[in-house]
């Protein structure tokens, strides 16, 4: 038993912050934000996640029944209590439907998937609605530059359910944590460490913070030693997959899957320079954006791979 | 294949909040908090949510191998970003184990459990290390004087396995989720809709907002049908549950399994007049704790209930 991806959908918020505009709040210039990161523009939304996420779903939903399990797999939540993905049911008006989150920040989605995978593998669900919204920009940190200069909102979502045939839709899943690398992505503040009441919390503890470079760095050969075990445990070769969907951290991170990964450059789905990084929603954006303009298509091989806050690392071969 | 309970483990903060001292925080007398709530005292931490999962997670891991997977089912998590699991990977220096967050509020030990089942039964892991841990003292609302009555602090970790013999140990799973109820509890602050930096955001947004009667009132229906469903569908009898193990909501909250839920007193395990709510860790250490007493023994069957901020509700039925 296995299954099958039957609905995608996408929100892109319409206000296009160019990096221009961007410049200025960080007192950087254009050429500086587009040099570092690849950024050209991002979207800036003015509706929060459960919107945004509700939007996207929808269409994922079009002509779908409704789910019996919505998982939230987003970043960062609405508010702390409820988790946010009881928002989007209401939103959604799919009401008495199960709902909960799943959290490894810009992994969020991946390991959402997986576990989607094990749900409807052990007969616990039939068709689960994962659901992805970040809005980074209201987390940016203009002494931070770099990351002020990369993060973007939007939302996907997927629709997952029960393989009818007897295909085995989903090859492949490993994931790493190297929680040594912790403080190389953060948002220190939010919770019971540095809470919003505690007069010890500064404003940049509720800030992202991240060491772009340095996650760079040790990232690189962990994905290179991620893709190489990866093609010595399943039946398919490297040049079998059709496309890689890389988390969209940045410009340098993204093409990285050609230089130090060995894949042709036209298979790596690269949406950053139009949408920033938008967190946990940046790797089903990528996603859906390839399926909606018909270059992901059925039966194509994807190797979904990235890199989230821990430091961690996930990569899953699933076919379309 | 199935799962088994082959670790347990439990923290209690070693200071004892009577409600005497808790009483004076709030404006209210001792005897105004134990009819109210039942809760005649409960833990405080004086260490963070991440080194008191971790105690009670050694302790689930004594004489275990390591685990091949991670899951912090918390209700309020140490920061943003990254998830709580890694800051429990990085106290228990187990590096390199795959790791994440499930986030349902008070019924995440519950979902995080039924993933687990979901995973081992998918092949995908074999050992999962499952760690709620909550501080909820720091959420405390002086001017909601019944919530801030009930929450206490506690930690408590699971260790799930592969069960080797060919017993079905996980026998049956429901959960809802009524989005209508989500304003019930809310921590509305430490996202995106109430940023800890927005001028707009109120003190009282970062604390915990619970309408216990509301709930109670609400859920009190919810869980009959939910038991009722439970045992038209398994091939047990109500009277062969061992132990019902409910979230430690309230003492009416408990004792409801008995007066409307027909269970016998003596088969609820109650805990909250010794420990309060503690959000999400409540329920695994009722469960713990009767483990550790000796009240539960191998073979026992399990009956685990109980509600979550969203409005939701959970139950599964575990052989021990």
């Amino acid at each position: 038993m296995s299954i099958k991806i039957t609905g995608t959908g996408i929100y892109l918020p319409p206000y296009i912050e160019e990096s221009k505009e961007t410049a200025k709040l960080i007192n950087k210039s254009e050429d500086w934000i587009i040099s570092k990161t690849g950024v050209i523009e991002r979207r800036k939304s003015d509706i929060d996640v459960d919107k945004m996420g509700a939007i996207a779903a929808e269409q994922a939903l079009e002509g779908n029944n409704p789910p019996d399990l919505i998982i939230n797999a987003s970043g960062v939540p609405k508010q702390t209590i409820p988790d946010t993905s009881v928002f989007f049911q209401k939103e959604l008006g799919l009401k008495n439907i199960p709902c909960f989150s799943i959290h490894g920040t810009c992994l969020s989605f991946l390991i959402a998937l997986n576990n989607a995978n094990a749900l409807i593998q052990s007969n616990t669900y039939n068709k689960i609605l994962i659901i992805s919204a970040d809005r980074g920009t209201i987390g940016r940190n203009p002494k931070e530059p770099e990351s002020a200069a990369l993060l973007g909102d939007g939302a996907a979502a997927v629709l997952v359910e029960k393989e009818k045939n007897n295909y085995n839709n989903f090859h492949y899943w490993k994931m790493n944590t190297w929680s040594d690398g912790a403080e190389l992505t953060e948002v220190r503040g939010g919770g019971t460490s540095k809470h919003p009441q505690n007069p010890n919390t500064k404003p940049e503890d509720n800030l992202f913070s991240m060491d772009g470079p340095s996650i760079y760095k040790s990232a690189r050969k962990k994905a290179y030693k991620m893709v190489l075990e990866t093609f010595k445990n399943v039946e398919f070769e490297k040049s079998n997959v059709s496309w890689i969907i890389p988390h969209q951290a940045s410009e340098k991170a993204v093409t990285a899957y050609h230089e130090y990964g060995g894949f042709e450059p036209n298979k790596i789905i690269n949406i950053v320079n139009k949408t920033g990084n938008c967190v946990a929603a940046s790797m089903p954006m990528a996603f859906v954006t390839a399926v909606h303009d018909d270059r992901i298509k059925q039966g194509d091989l994807l190797y979904f791979i990235g890199t989230g806050a821990g430091l961690s690392m996930a990569c899953a071969l699933v076919s379309y």
